[in-house]
Order: structure tokens, then sequence, then C-alpha cells
């Protein structure tokens, strides 16, 4: 039985993707920027202290992630990180940036702002598009 | 020969602690963090690109700085990331936070103020802490 609940804020500041083998997939409801948040599902808190399987996963998916942001959507430049100062659930950042965003060229945490927002069209295409990849990326 | 140049900007902000394997070790002047910089000797910019070797030692070095900060210097969190946006050499941000640090909860890129700075002796002192965690820790 699967007992791992997202975080609160997580789920209110994000669209559920979907699934990927241990992994939650998420998007940032901000669309001013690509910014996908992928969350393993362990109660761990730190990069260094997630068990090697998750770890690897998370790679794999930072890693296709990364290559659909640079390759299919034309972003300049991707920005990783896992921070968890305010939600000490495991996440992990992934985000397409581009030259003409609003943030760019500083980073995104703290100065993102309303505005900008995905419709349920562009969620679901954002969606298949992602999950496909990691599909794809994995095999 | 290795024609490796650091980047101007990470020459002027940071301490150069030293090298393990094929990356060279950075501390932030910003004293009010425990902010290293992981800079994997590669013109690859962006973290999927980087070649497989490279890759691992990055991997290994975040989590030996990761468990140090956490054990041994008393961090609350640790703060993990490849930005990139103002300097194009990969370099990879592992920052060790505390919640009484003047940036908590927030993140330190584009709040680092100064006015708290390291003496040569702390310089040292954590150098030779940082190298000799990453030669232990990779053994």
């Amino acid at each position: 039985m699967n007992t791992f609940t997202l975080h609160p804020t997580l789920a209110a500041d994000c669209h559920a993707l979907g699934q990927w083998r241990d992994v939650r997939l998420l998007l940032h409801k901000d669309a001013h920027v690509r910014w996908f948040i992928v969350v393993p599902e362990t109660d761990s808190a730190e990069w260094h202290e997630l068990p090697a399987s998750l770890r690897d996963q998370l790679l794999t998916a930072s890693s296709v992630l990364g290559v659909m942001l640079k390759n299919d959507d034309g972003c300049d430049k991707v920005n990783i990180a896992a921070i968890g100062n305010l939600v000490p659930q495991f996440h992990f950042h992934v985000i397409g940036r581009w030259k003409n965003d609003p943030y760019w060229p500083g980073v995104v945490w703290g100065r993102s702002v309303a505005g900008c927002e995905y419709t349920d069209e562009d969620v679901r295409k954002i969606a298949a598009q992602a999950l496909s990849s990691l599909s794809r990326g994995s095999a």
C-alpha cells in the first residue's frame, strides 16, 4: 500500500502531472518559466540521505527533463536545486529558463509572481510530453 | 596538461580550497552561511551534459560535503543547486544553512550581503576539513 502523501504546500502550488516509477512529477503553477518539481516517495529530507534507488531515479528524471527543456522547449538554461527550507518534504526543482523570462537572470525562488497561468489543455500537453520523455529516456 | 581555467567571477567571489580528483573546491566568501561551490573541470554547461565520470565525482562530493555540513557543522539544512544563469561555467552549490542565518528561510542567491568574512585561518581549517572528508568519503 502506498501511503506517501504529498506535502500540502506542494499540492497547492503545483499541478500534479503524474507518476513515474517512485517519483511524483509536478508542474509549478507559475507559467512564466517551465518549472518541474520531482518528488521521490521518501521520508528522507536531504539529497545525501536518499536511498540509492530513489537517487538514481531522480538523476534519470532530472537529466531527461533537462534534455527535453533544452531540445524541445528551447530553454536557454536549466536550473536544478534541492532547497527545502520551507517545505521539508524532499523535492527537486528542474526549471527551464528563458533569457526573456521575467526572473532572468535571477533565481525563481522567492520571486515568483502571479499573472501567468497554464490552461487545463497546457497542463495535459506538458504532462504527456514529460511522461513520454521519461518513459522513453529511461528505457 | 591541465588547461582548465576557473571563471573570473568564481575566482573573485570565492576562496580556492583545493582540488579533489577532477573538481575544484571553492568556498564562497560570504561567511553568513557555509557555502561550498564544486567546479568539475569541463566545458559542459548543464547538469545533464556532464560526462559520466565527472557527474559521479560531483555526486560523491556533494554527498560527502552534505554529510559533513549536517554532522560536523550542525547545519539545519543543505541546499544544493546548479543555476549558471550569470556564470556559464558549470558549478554546483552545496550550502550549509542554519535557521539563524540572515537569509533563512530564503535562498542565498541574489541576497548575499557583505559583513561576514572568513579569516585566513578559517579558510585553512575549512579546506582541511572538507578535503579530508572528501578523501575519507571517497575511499
